[in-house]
């Protein structure tokens, strides 16, 4: 028995998310359906975390139990030739006994991707949030240090989070401007993307998507920047801003090393 | 009756090209459709040339003769919010009487992605062309200024064209490596993607795919750089490569000026 542990880049437009559920598709279980016929029966597969409806993912990470001698580069090929072309095994490994994608994770990136031009761009569609209105992004620039740190995040947190837990640290916290998708092949620029990256030890339901929202609010001058470090300090769900849409949220990379999280405790 | 110049950017994947055929929907249908309740007729749209099912446009040019006094900005919106998220009017503009966006057309800009990379990437799906083996791209490179210039283009065009006149112009052919899509997110590279940029005064149906497909036969070692001269002096098709598919290919801008071309001449 080996513990294989899996890369994963996917599209999310067409599944419900990372975890199976009876209203649709997830990644989950295309994996574990793809395994089977290797197995011959059904192999649990555990993720690093709960990917919601329509985000997408460059480097998830999932962790399996395997009886079979396949080699690693084998299994992505024979993954690979049963799941459908948006969703990607990447590289596969044995990985030390004990290994669990998700109580061994030690930290993750997100990445949310923001559309801010008058018109939609075709190419952008399903990969960022399109904002036509014109954002002040150095106010937002500005109010993005304050989510650094080690704070109570509860007025960031999505109804129906399982954890009553709300404290997390995020150790990095960068807004930048990046052309859009495609971009770099018209001779006109193409319009620019706010691309908001985030690390940290372990991320809220909705917490992103709810600060990206509540950021919005500060580039459309409802908000000053120093709001966001009142809104953390309130705790209330309420004061917060919509959360953002699934497109244009992306899980970059889950890093790990020795077992940290104990079992039990919400990742995503 | 004015005429309107109307800037296109398309994703192609789910339409069987520019021109209105009977198997499915087109672009043109789906513009002349959304144009219908501003006329209460159908109004014919003319495009720049054709692009082939499943080829995208940045900019994509069209002309159309319009009665209703709507401002420029107010078609565009109109537009817009009858078409489908793929299709997007990105400016309209009121254009010289005689003004037609194929008879007038200057200049035209195609690029074409290839993704050479072992595994695939959900992201560049439908967006470029994967190709796994590792590809000599120093030898493509050699290979891409004997494109440049006029030339009797007879080996590269596609079957079907409707055209005996193979002679065209390319001023301009550029083969340079880029990131992929989103490639910006990832901490470690995540591939690269070539793009083979060609500017020239018309271009003859599957030309730039067939040019594609032959550097593809250089970068495999199949041919030498130079063999690429010899294929366009010898203008047979038989000796070329394969046509590369159509989701790499864009279309990427469209140069007016004075009416150049004569009325029956294939434009693409």
């Amino acid at each position: 028995l080996r513990v294989l542990k899996l890369t994963l880049a996917y599209d999310g437009t067409r599944y419900v998310g990372w975890q199976r559920q009876a209203n649709g598709v997830s990644i989950q279980a295309l994996i574990e359906e793809a395994l089977l016929p290797l197995e011959g029966r059904r192999l649990p597969v555990a993720g690093s975390g709960r990917t919601d409806a329509g985000v997408h993912a460059l480097g998830q990470v999932a962790s399996l139990e395997l009886t079979h001698p396949i080699s690693p580069a084998d299994l992505v090929s024979a993954l690979n030739a049963r799941l459908p072309a948006d969703v990607r095994v990447l590289a596969a490994e044995v990985a030390a006994d004990g290994f669990h994608a998700r109580f061994s994770a030690l930290r993750k990136t997100y990445a949310y991707r923001l559309y801010n031009a008058p018109l939609a761009d075709p190419f952008e569609r399903n990969r960022s949030w399109h904002v036509p209105q014109r954002l002040d992004i150095e106010a937002m620039r500005r109010a993005v240090p304050s989510i650094v740190g080690t704070h109570d995040f509860a007025a960031l947190v999505g109804s129906g989070s399982d954890t009553s837990r709300t404290e997390r640290t995020v150790d990095r916290a960068e807004l930048r401007l990046e052309g859009t998708l495609l971009g770099s092949l018209r001779a006109a620029g193409g319009g620019e993307v706010l691309v908001l990256t985030l690390s940290g030890g372990g991320f809220l339901r909705h917490m992103v998507r709810n600060l990206v929202g509540s950021l919005v609010e500060i580039g459309h001058g409802k908000r000053s920047p120093k709001w966001l470090a009142d809104l953390l300090a309130s705790r209330d769900r309420r004061q917060a801003g919509p959360t953002a849409p699934a497109c244009g949220l992306y899980l970059v990379t889950v890093e790990y090393g020795r077992p940290r999280l104990e079992r039990g405790e919400e990742v995503r």
